[in-house]
């Protein structure tokens, strides 16, 4: 098939280059103009500009925006669309929050424009083993972009979860499990280390993966931090958050959900961000007034 | 080689079948004698008594011991101890506490007889795919145990954690890991069915196996689970623990590890074994206390 592409970033990039290798026509576009002539070497087609992506396209068209999510994909789709013609659909393949979608979706509906949400995961590995891809959208669109996804996704890796939002909605709910199932093995790890045995977490770990209960690809990705550091002593213990596990926990939330492990495993990535806590100093205050407990000084 | 086998449960049946299989000469006991009469009709020599068990074997002897742990092993090991012979090998296949280990195996060096533990994961699936184990002991009864550990793994599936004690301590870890990953897939699983959005929770576990960062083998349980009944409706929320969760936080404990999400998935196990908690009662009680607010009745 046919599409536009904006937005070649890490995961965009190798999206662009699974579709060129499947036989798609994809017009690229991205702000640094380098990223463009390497996806042409890659046998996209190179645009120096969002109207010149646009005038390369066979109506009715297909985006397929691989952008930040939030106000830099808001702002392309507000470029986009006077720019579209009715008939046309948008798809937006990045980390986007579930309401968004729902909000984009009426916006483009009222101009007679289509919108559809794919969740992806499969991060740096997706080039080679295809992106598992969550989509939302109404089924016409769905139609249009399966040769893209058959070819995007690993056999069997896409699934139409429901209407817009439905696609970002699991893809969410996928990195929060991500969080708690990262959190688990992180905190087992430490307790073997902390052990009076010496561990090989490396072997282990691969062990683990020989028909344990607990083998799963992040295991594997274990075995090959460990293998690279087996104490991890050239990482820093700061975790960051990419957004979907505090959705997670908004959505738990909102649906009094009782999601006490994927908010948990959240809170610990922002106290990973914390050298010595306002909460612990307060802890130590405390004791200090009432039981006299020495306090350690800054 | 030749080995005895003692407990022919759920799990030890299982490892029986996989050991003749393999070619190795079996003598089971059970305390009901229709299972070690099962055993034999798949190539066990069958034994009617603890002491006829050990007149079975050569010397050094092995003995494998697959019993519940605490007590019945131990009660096992007391009985075994004047009958065995020195340099005789028991080995705990049981989901024992590594501390027992390490007294037992103290015990039994006293009398010139060893001892190696061995923890075994793959559930009612190990007869198939074979069992992941994890074992602790002296390097000779190691070598000793691999032909049977060969036989009884899948290929790379047996490690030789550490000394006594690290076979199960490695066992006791998993276990860990295992209730914080099932806590997760829950958790996320209950966020997706309280949505506004209708997900097939079956298709959505068979995608997210498909390149997803959280694919897994227990998501390909999952994935059973929800197309046997796709709302889980047949299933109340009641989940028991075997021990090694517990063991996992008191270790956390010791070593001053905060194991915050291991310890929350096993305290949700505790919580989901009450219909109404007093703690609740208390809140209720507080909240209509200090503001008027009102409480539901018994």
């Amino acid at each position: 098939m046919e599409l536009g592409f904006v937005g070649l970033g890490r995961m965009g990039f190798n999206m662009v280059r699974r579709l060129t290798q499947g036989g798609h026509r994809v017009v690229a576009w991205n702000r640094s103009a380098d990223k463009v002539a390497e996806a042409a070497q890659h046998g996209a087609t190179p645009s120096a500009s969002i109207p010149e992506l646009v005038k390369a396209l066979a109506t009715p068209r297909v985006v397929w925006l691989m952008l930040p999510a939030g106000q830099a994909t808001d702002d392309m789709i507000e470029q986009l669309v006077p720019l579209l013609e009715k008939g046309d659909l948008i798809v937006d393949g990045g980390n986007t929050n579930f309401h968004d979608d729902q909000r984009r979706a009426k916006r483009l509906a009222e101009v007679g424009m289509h919108y559809a949400d794919v969740g992806t995961s499969g991060g740096i590995w997706g080039l080679a083993n295809g992106y598992c891809m969550m989509t939302g959208g109404e089924a016409a669109s769905m139609a249009r972009l399966t040769p893209a996804l058959d070819t995007l996704a690993p056999p069997d890796g896409w699934l139409h979860c429901g209407p817009v939002g439905a696609g970002h909605f699991a893809k969410m709910i996928h990195n929060g499990i991500e969080y708690g199932m990262m959190q688990a093995y992180a905190e087992g790890f430490e307790i073997l280390k902390a052990s009076e045995f010496d561990f090989d977490l490396a072997k282990l770990s691969h062990l683990w993966n020989q028909g344990s209960v607990v083998r799963s690809w992040l295991l594997e990705l274990a075995v090959l931090a460990f293998q690279k550091d087996p104490k991890l002593e050239r990482i820093r213990g700061y975790v960051e958050d990419s957004g979907e596990g505090r959705w997670t926990v908004l959505e738990a939330i909102d649906k009094n959900v009782p999601a006490e492990v994927l908010t948990l495993s959240l809170m610990r990535r922002f106290r990973s961000r914390q050298e010595d806590t306002f909460t612990d100093r307060v802890l130590a205050a405390l004791r200090a007034e009432f039981g006299g407990h020495a306090v350690k000084a800054k």
